[in-house]
């Protein structure tokens, strides 16, 4: 028997792995010193109360004989998939609940939606670049072309007219550089894509970031409904990455090959996913519900004045970055031209502050660093204090 | 862009979707009758309390800033796969906790492993099957070939020396048939494996359900932890259809083609999965606890008598079928003769009760019908009554 050869070509990413070795090396070595965590991509706050209560009403059913629920739809219950195309249309987006397809993250979706293209597609991906994009394609064994991100464009890849991709990763804001697409630079996206029958993969993981009129969907770019699919997640939204939520929406006319994106994708999902559990699917309504966003959009707030002071410490200090407006993360060109890795020892070894080396995003990535703002305030305005202190 | 033109070679399964159109053609035509469905896959008991306890105890930890868990670990929480661990160990199974990686139920797991194989490899699946096995490897392009169950060897394929294939699913106790194999049967396919150098893929999600001698799980096979990955869920063990929890078990020093294979699914797993909810992961803790299983074996012992009180009436019919005993299922031969569609619609017409066409799940499924233990005692007894009474 033979095994998925396209796995030798898998990179190994030890980027997180080394991060964790030089702080606990650095932490065993200076017990007494506070080491303060700025690198971590996930949030700290509790989960909204309405989704609590929702949760444990919906596990309250599940023990009942009357209320009972077994199977839930592949493509998730109505009164969530209502519930995200209502709130869609909150930011003035029309999609239909059954262009709606509740996932348990938008990180399995990205790579499962694979499974319904061929694998001789060539794919682009955005370089700095969430590491799930490259790992599933290579695990499918489709060519990857990278479309390079530099200061010049601030961090925000445009199309080239003359390279041809069939499929097209999107991130915006983007993860990790915090950079979001405008409307117009969305509509050359949507257009490149439409001439060359290509597919977008956008995905708005941070759109609830957004706090000018960057599009919250790709959807609200015309000539997106026949290019696009779109995969979002209650993760950063509302907390949920231990909820594990999502949901991804293709629209109904959008085919490729002469075959229905949709169908493909529903027969995909009928064949190898079960459905999102009950309870969760519960907590996910009421997320949107009037309480539900009012709770979480004070969340976001929290994370965003993290973000703001960490973006006002990089302004004085005259240091270029990225994000750090609609975006829980900013994405900074590492000072006094050191390397990424030269930073992050910089900063542990001096001002205690862990950080995460823009490298292990891509080759763009070098010379930059992520900070996220998903952690306390208090422990924000110090570590800024520290790293003001040696930088200035 | 070209899409995976495998999916052009899915053949389209009615089954569930003719069922449902012709039982509610009856029903609108017959207001008064009482139809009683006996085809039903899903569980219909509530949920262990121990379990709803346990969901709505980890969402309240998700509500407070001390307690709250962010993203969980791919292969799920120690707490539970120790739990898993130890639930082997109480039928005499070792499997180690770090063998075990929880999932969001067997059919993902059964469908996405494929991911780490090579598409060229033979896939052997029995006849008649859970069709998820086959539309998983038709869609990855693999070539497809049969191990037929016939009534001779009391639907239980066994291995032919003389077929070779690299991936066989064997499932036991069997969907749809009820079947299981006896540890010597096991052994036989666990042999044939190392001696094909194949991978065994085992479902045993109904292995709750056995009550006799029957191994409940592949590694209880001498042999099985060098050829066999197995595949379970809390979906029939204790009604998590609903709540999607399962478990695959990849022994440590199973290896293929010169890869650790446990270590591939991991990476896979690293990349397009983001672990189970955490909420239902302490659900699934519960489970397996002492007052977990209590409540879960009440549940499967009232599905069981069910399955009693059909089989003790297709004995005095003198009708041959398979399971009834370690098995929600009854897999029956028509009577008189008749095909399998033909047999569904007398019961729907003469009997008003709904069964599932045997040729549904495979060409030696023809002239078979499968019957569930999973609804009401009352309605059970009373469809018995009624097809007793049309097959006198």
């Amino acid at each position: 028997m033979k095994i998925n050869r396209n796995f030798d070509n898998l990179v190994p990413n030890y980027l997180f792995a080394e991060i964790a070795k030089k702080t606990s090396a650095y932490a065993a070595a200076h017990p007494d010193e506070k080491l303060i965590r700025l690198g971590i991509g996930d949030v700290t706050l509790p989960l909204p109360r309405t989704a609590v209560q929702a949760m444990k009403i919906g596990a309250g059913e599940l023990s009942l004989k009357e209320t009972f629920k077994g199977y839930p739809e592949y493509e998730g219950y109505d009164f969530v998939r209502e519930a995200v195309a209502k709130y869609y249309a909150g930011f003035g987006v029309t999609v239909g609940a059954d262009e709606v397809f509740i996932s348990d993250g938008a990180k399995s979706d990205t790579g499962n939606i694979g499974d319904i293209f061929g694998a001789d597609n060539v794919v682009m991906v955005p370089d700095p670049v969430y590491p799930v994009y490259v790992d599933a394609n290579i695990m499918a064994g489709r060519k990857i072309i990278y479309a390079p991100g530099t200061r010049e464009k601030r961090f925000l890849p445009m199309p080239d007219e003359s390279v041809h991709a069939d499929i097209i990763y999107l991130c915006s804001p983007n993860n990790p550089t915090g950079a979001a697409y405008d409307a117009e630079q969305l509509k050359a996206w949507v257009d490149y894509a439409n001439q060359h029958d290509a597919i977008i993969l956008y995905d708005a993981a941070y759109e609830a970031f957004i706090e000018d009129d960057c599009p919250r969907s790709i959807f609200a770019i015309d000539g997106a409904r026949t290019c696009a699919i779109e995969f979002c997640s209650l993760s950063k939204t509302a907390g949920f990455t231990g909820v594990r939520c999502g949901y991804t929406v293709i629209p109904k006319e959008l085919a490729r090959d002469g075959h229905n994106i949709h169908a493909l994708w529903y027969r995909r999902q009928a064949t190898k996913f079960n459905g999102v559990s009950y309870p969760v699917q519960c907590a996910a309504a009421a997320v949107f519900s009037q309480e539900g966003q009012k709770e979480f959009k004070a969340n976001i707030a929290y994370y965003k004045e993290n973000a703001r002071i960490i973006s006002k410490a990089l302004d004085e200090l005259g240091i270029f970055y990225t994000g750090g407006k609609n975006s829980p993360y900013i994405w900074l060109e590492c000072p006094k031209g050191m390397g990424s890795w030269e930073f992050f020892d910089d900063l542990l070894e001096n001002a205690q502050v862990v950080g995460t080396p823009g490298e292990g995003f891509g080759s763009q990535g070098k010379g930059h660093f992520r900070l996220t703002s998903f952690g306390d305030r208090e422990n924000t305005i110090e570590a800024i204090e520290r790293i003001k202190k040696i930088l200035r």
